[in-house]
């Protein structure tokens, strides 16, 4: 495709690519079907970048003229000849002409996430291993609506009020305690609750960047933090994990470069490769953002589910420059509808996150944080949390007999200590994206590996989640992936993979 | 001041006269009890605008050195020299230097809102007109409680998954039903729930805005939404009110200079001035709006509240272009800790915002929605809304009277149709902001108008809520304002007044 690109015009370049695009289907010119060229393929012959294609791409797809999904790539729809003509038309009864919303760069960017063209469809008995939420038998909903009804009872008309900003104190006040246990030490004025861990994540960024500002991140990372990252308008620089967690030394170039204004990490479980670092390692990272005086948003999502082992303190913990912002959450050990979660800073940092959470949505409802207080100090999260981590447990042995099992030579992975995420990698033939629509028909769901890095590179590596599933299905999934991508191999290269890679890999 | 600027420089502006004021107040220069020069005079002076001043000001409030408060000014604090050495001073036992928060502009800008420094502090016994939120008695807490168990009995595990992301479908549903009794005509796709109205308007304006936008505004409109704005990044473009609702003249002009991306109303009750435009005022503002191809966003606050009259449709009833996304909220005609509002709008534009607020905070709590959604579906919010109507139609009354009774001569004031909010105008002389201190002391609190303006120009104008107040308590508040106020007219001044506003106003 030749289009002409205007530098410099009044028309952001997207613009141009999805008006160009749309006049070509309006007039026929590209036909229902016709697969439009890879982004990768197309940024290239325009001389842009690829997230200017993929927000064109993306406009297209919101007006109704074509479909994308990953792996497979985007098509002119059949049903776009109407929409583009009904789009078009002027309204023949004299009434205005009909607006057309033209979203804002940053909203584009959040929609034309790759996380959010996964097709996850799959028949009624498959068995889920993307869902990264606790399935129905880790819920204590009578429990927790009984410590509810206990609270709203107590409480009164005055818990019906916005209350402290901050969050209910008798639940910060819980956390304060919890967080000692892990070696945090902070006051109840430091923990601002928050809607879940990603309101945590979207006040604590933006407490620190602006707009073009760079934020470094984990490669593979969480694909929503990308997703809100790119919202917010801010660069995205990944800095590469090895299987001790962050390359450090790629860590302290990056930081040195002297525009990143913080660092996205998940020290502990870390999603999608489940890796929890040691604390030598989590001392040198400290140092080398002290160094550099870059802030640290540290994501400890799993916190509660360690199988194994006592784990390194949190980042909070062993802070000795004051640049840790932690966020924890109840949506992983718990449950996510209460969709509670909690930023722990320095005062003065904690201060100004209440301040940008105030215009965000002013406070979190304080009627299930009095629910929670009161389940805390029952002693049921704690009763619930034996139940739940002997479930993580079974269900992480499981995966690791099924995994030794089932997947072909070549492949490797590495269980973690605890969580339910386990990131695995199959031999390099395979892109995982491809292999998803194979492996949803044959039963089994995960998340693509494509979707964790930040320049979406097509990969050989998924992460499967056991928070959705029982051993049985977990047992039956990872055979189904087994064979699946055993099917997908190059014949004959099985083999070669077996030879190189005995031993050490699967 | 001479504070020496230097433009282009590497530092921002801001962090100049941060820099500069800092090694003043350190060196003995700037002595503790000095009031810094008014933003306005060291804005015209540098050469620089007034926002840039106010986030300087405002950081030098965050490190410790000075205090501000509308009305008063911003003061140097005895306590700087310990704060200013403090965070100066290496560390002498060799640990990495402490970390130093540098907070984005936009944070900066959002702290630094006029609204966040009133100073709200009364005796005891002070009648409360500032908080625009229910008190204890209007809140049906036990019957909501109830409503809340049985549905969360109902809805067993399965309510405790994140839901569809729109939100519980029982209660859009609900909500469909009642947006048809006033003219909106939507499916349940096209509602999507959001914490409160507040996360409603921080969603629809970053799905059509980004950074460096302009954003349309009423003058006097509701602060903390500015302070959203510009923690967006975006410019404010204030279009002036008259006693029937926004200057439309002004509106089409400003609309007509093509860089507005959005425009934000609130055409009944608005606030702080109370008013809802006629239907012929709707229509011309949406024709306006549709001319120039603005979308527009509605909130509609305190839409149950109505006391007098059917009140016009919302504009989203009457959108003849597809461009309006309505706003609505239970916090106001029911209490603000269920923390639900939602948003309304064609369904590309509700597609995009479900999007949006998925990376924002995932969904809004399924449990309360669902409690919220049996308290509908019981009838209990129909009572509740007989009761609350009843007790705003007394409120409203008592202050009628009131302020007839004991506002000076050279006041004006109208009575709205309905919700908490009376805007009443004291005579010239008087600056609210600064009255609000002796009236605080005096026994009643208010909002100074300045506070409304985006311009944060001095204004005689304060804004009452009736929320928080018996009519008891409202004669009683609006009593001590008349004493206040006429205490500080100028000698000799109220007489002129009274008769030049003779008939007419009060």
């Amino acid at each position: 495709m030749l289009i002409p690109i205007e530098r410099g015009a009044r028309e952001p370049v997207a613009k141009q690519i999805v008006q160009y695009l749309r006049r070509a289907i309006d007039a026929g010119r590209l036909r229902p079907g016709t697969k439009l060229e890879p982004i990768r393929v197309l940024a290239r012959e325009l001389g842009v970048n690829r997230e200017t294609v993929a927000a064109a791409y993306h406009e297209l797809e919101i007006l109704g003229l074509t479909e994308s999904a990953v792996g497979r790539g985007t098509f002119v729809l059949a049903r776009a000849e109407a929409a583009a003509s009904r789009q078009a038309g002027a309204d023949e009864r004299g009434r205005p002409r009909a607006f057309e919303p033209v979203f804002s760069r940053r909203s584009l960017a959040a929609t034309s996430l790759a996380a959010v063209r996964v097709d996850y469809s799959a028949p009624a008995d498959a068995v889920h291993l993307e869902r990264l939420i606790p399935d129905a038998s880790l819920v204590p909903d009578e429990e927790f609506r009984k410590a509810l009804n206990r609270a709203l009872r107590k409480g009164g008309p005055a818990l019906y009020d916005y209350g402290d900003p901050r969050g209910v104190e008798r639940l910060r006040r819980a956390l304060v305690e919890r967080l000692a246990g892990s070696g945090i030490e902070c006051a109840v004025e430091d923990v601002l609750i928050t809607a879940g861990s990603t309101q945590g994540f979207a006040v604590a960024v933006q407490l620190f960047c602006d707009p073009g500002d760079a934020v470094a991140v984990e490669s593979p990372t969480y694909p929503w933090a990308l997703g809100a990252l790119r919202s917010f308008g801010l660069r995205v620089v990944p800095v590469p994990m090895d299987e001790h967690g962050l390359d450090l030394d790629r860590l302290d170039a990056v930081l040195g470069r002297g525009d990143v204004r913080l660092l996205y990490t998940m020290p502990s479980f870390q999603n999608p490769t489940g890796i929890s670092t040691t604390v030598a390692h989590r001392r040198q990272l400290l140092d080398i953002a002290a160094t550099h005086g870059v802030p640290i948003l540290e994501d400890d999502f799993e916190k509660d589910l360690r199988v194994r082992g006592r784990g390194a303190p949190p980042l909070r913990a062993l802070d000795h420059y004051g640049g840790v912002v932690y966020l924890g959450t109840f949506s992983k050990a718990l449950f996510p509808a209460v969709r509670v979660g909690w930023l722990v800073a320095p005062r003065r940092v904690a201060d100004a996150a209440a301040t940008v959470k105030r215009l965000i949505d002013i406070t979190t409802s304080p009627l299930l944080q009095a629910g929670l207080a009161q389940f805390l100090s029952e002693g049921s999260y704690e009763r619930h949390l034996r139940n739940a981590v002997r479930v993580v447990e079974e269900r992480l042995a499981a995966a690791e007999k099924a995994l030794t099992a089932h997947l072909p030579p070549g492949s490797r992975f590495t269980m973690p200590e605890g969580g339910y995420l386990v990131w695995i990698t199959l031999p390099e033939a395979i892109d995982s994206a491809t292999l998803l629509a194979d492996a949803r028909r044959a039963g089994v769901v995960y998340a693509p590996g494509q979707i964790f890095f930040p320049d979406e590179q097509p990969s050989s590596a998924c992460r499967l989640s056991l928070a959705h599933a029982t051993p049985n299905e977990i047992e039956r999934g990872i055979r189904i992936l087994g064979q699946v991508a055993r099917a997908a191999l190059p014949r004959g290269r099985a083999r070669r993979d077996a030879r190189a890679s005995a031993g050490i890999h699967l």
